[in-house]
């Protein structure tokens, strides 16, 4: 509606539109999450109930942009798949990555009472939970798997590092410097047996949520009796505007290996 | 800390840093707000409670980041100065842009309670405020004395235009279809005879806060006293120290003519 | 060497890295070629002459840049293809384009007097043959295959027009703007009905490097004893070395249909 | 003209519209000028035909391009200053950069044999002259009095070296290696110590085109009487008509000082 001789400095606005037929990986990742779990006075060296917050957060985002097909995250960060096709907001790179970044945040501060009691429950304003978010195009499927095994090795380094790092300071005594020393150059294996010998820990039976994250996951529903023809062909319209519908379902597995995906074809495709 | 053979996939990351040595406007917006302001019974045409909350984010915004300057909005949007030397995020687009969409929308769903009252301070989830946002750049202190008209002037005509539709719908019993066609056309003149014929209103007695938006701007302390030096030359150092830790003061105020800036030539220098 | 206060200047300098894995076409288009055109008296609706020059540069540039492994020209303009793992210039736009623009322009008024005759073999100052080009990013090789079928169609619909329209105004005696009214609305049939009733010419026969332009292509040496090895894998380090030295090879074919890109694999791989 | 199923690709094609009032740099940079001088056997440490050949090449393009109103080149490169109200091209990177870098090189290579000499001048097809470009945008004109302080530092610094360097070779009949040897570590003072103490030679005294370099400028005609208007307000549309029209000279003076750009503020308002 409005008009006036000002208008031109809209000329300076640059838009990005990501490079068409490439999948788009959405990754949001908490701003400052070190003093914030300080400050919430998180479990170390996980809290399980802000694990379930991001899994939350992250529901709610695939319920309200459904061309989310699967998302995998592990603390503090979240990352999301758009398919080749996606054409959410053509393809601007700013209005995907704020609305990534701003609805996250959302959720996060909506649902955090669900499960955090007092005192923790009560957010202060000089320390909400906010969330940063970047959009990186991959060409082709193989870069897509490569991407979500990077981020789950990810998950799994850093967290058995955190549990020998952790047990170290609350049950071995030492100061976090002390232990940060004596971890420096050992192998997993290393980890694995101070962990087992000085804790009488296995590692292998840590929680799944742990040790893998979190995959969120459309489940396409009546998928195995149409799965030859889809494999095989371009998605079907019908059955695109099926997979938007679809049930979402959560899992901590693995999704290095080929049967997550074999199992679900129509993610890559 | 984490190693892999999938790392190498950060190597599709594009990171978009913005030309040095101009001035960064970031503008956030609110999505989907014609919705929103239904759903939680805005007043029309404006709702006062959701102007002094916007202020009220912007403001813990200006806080939280000390590299802007000045801000400015009306209605869902804010615009905020970040100066020209300013080398927040490296200047990074998209760790800027989404920094301030998920800080700005986490203050406004804090702070919501605060202005509004039941049944409106329980917020739905599946109708958060959320806000994108966009970085532009301008080379000069001309475009953004322009920027700033741009969106001054945008406030004016939507509010004139707002104040009319309203009154003839909720006054004058047109429905919106008849306002709307009633309004085709209609100069500024004309939008204000109606006003002041049929509903008695005067539009300059409207108030402020409705008329220009609200600017809130980083007062020097002491301003006056080095203000000669300051024209004349760069801001010193110590200057700038002194500007990020300024007083934030509110205004409802005209910031097309030059007063408002000639008063504080720190902003653009 | 050189060092000074004055070298921060550079940091104003953007570089673009075209996005990995992906290939990259330069075309490069002649510029203001229908004056230049004009200038030098081409026949038409082809030269010839104009059309060897230009295949006798590309392969030429092909020899000096050996990561391009096919290209496709007709009339003023040619197009380069980058293998997905090309690294020339680290993928940089600026230098990939501007080698390109300035190279092939060299080599063209390089060669130029080979193909023209006095006086058009006297090239003028203020009209030498130069070339703009641009870089694009595709993600997988059905849109490349598409990108030549793209160009190849263009090819045919030009050539076709271009030949009854020169047609209808060296031989109907037309002048241009009647010729470009008679066309107007007809279909291909219809011109090739023009062409065959009033010219006796049936646009079958014509010259084949008229009717589909040109490709230039590495045909790997002992291809065919390698063939089910490559298609099946990656290519080879040693076959990808082949494939650069490999001899250039110089066809008017069909590139829309499989036949071409079946017998050469490895040039999408 | 042309219309077909595959024109789609064109989507995947990315303009870069470099940012408005700004000042744009466009340097053009010879490719592989070691071995192309060693090819032609340029005199070192300078060739005066070739620095008049590219003087010459950088005039044809400022006569072909009324845009530039400045450049300065030393060696085999030349950078060209494009207004901030430039429109050429609609400040398409791509467009503008492949244009300056194959213009550039079809001048050098049209006039080459009006400097060189048999055998010199007969070009060889594996060693053409081509020259890369880049495009930069400054936002001011401190920006841009600083971009060309730091060319012509550069020129200094690499001339006073080479001057020695190829003494100690030519005369001093050291190896390469050994003259190398010789400068680490060296400062101008001993630099211009060598030359005097060794080989007699005063630097100061050395051509002004080795030392400075050389600036093309466009010389407003009756500039003189306008100048006062032009320099306190905009330059008038009919200034800036003379401007694309003006004679050009061409200098090799001092552009770090404020002397030549203070006699001519039509370059920078």
């Amino acid at each position: 509606m409005a008009n006036s001789r000002f208008e031109y400095v809209k000329n300076f606005e640059r838009e990005n539109y990501l490079l068409p037929d490439t999948y788009i990986v959405v990754r949001v990742d908490g701003r400052g999450f070190h003093k914030f779990s300080d400050e919430y006075n998180f479990e170390k060296p996980n809290d399980l109930r802000a694990l379930n917050l991001m899994n939350k957060a992250a529901i709610s985002l695939m319920k309200e942009i459904p061309e989310i097909v699967v998302a995998y995250g592990d603390s503090d960060e979240y990352s999301f798949l758009l398919r080749k096709d996606c054409e959410l907001f053509e393809r601007r790179e700013a209005k995907l990555i704020t609305t990534f970044s701003s609805s996250f945040s959302s959720y996060y501060q909506f649902y955090w009472a669900e499960f955090f009691v007092e005192p923790e429950s009560i957010l202060k304003p000089y320390r909400l939970p906010t969330f940063d978010a970047r959009a990186v195009c991959y060409p082709n499927s193989g870069k897509i798997r490569d991407y979500f095994s990077w981020r789950q090795v990810d998950c799994h380094i850093n967290n058995l590092y955190n549990t020998v790092f952790w047990n170290l300071v609350s049950k071995g005594n030492l100061t976090p410097e002390q232990a940060e020393n004596r971890l420096i150059g050992t192998l997993a294996s290393d980890k694995n047996e101070i962990l087992f010998k000085e804790f009488a820990i296995n590692y292998n039976n840590e929680p799944e949520i742990f040790k893998k994250g979190t995959v969120i996951v459309r489940e396409l529903s009546n998928w195995k009796n149409d799965q030859e023809k889809v494999i095989n062909t371009e998605l079907t319209k019908k059955n695109l505007k099926n997979l938007k519908k679809a049930d979402l379902k959560l899992y901590h597995t693995d999704i290095i290996n080929d049967t997550f995906w074999q199992e679900r074809p129509y993610l890559l495709i």
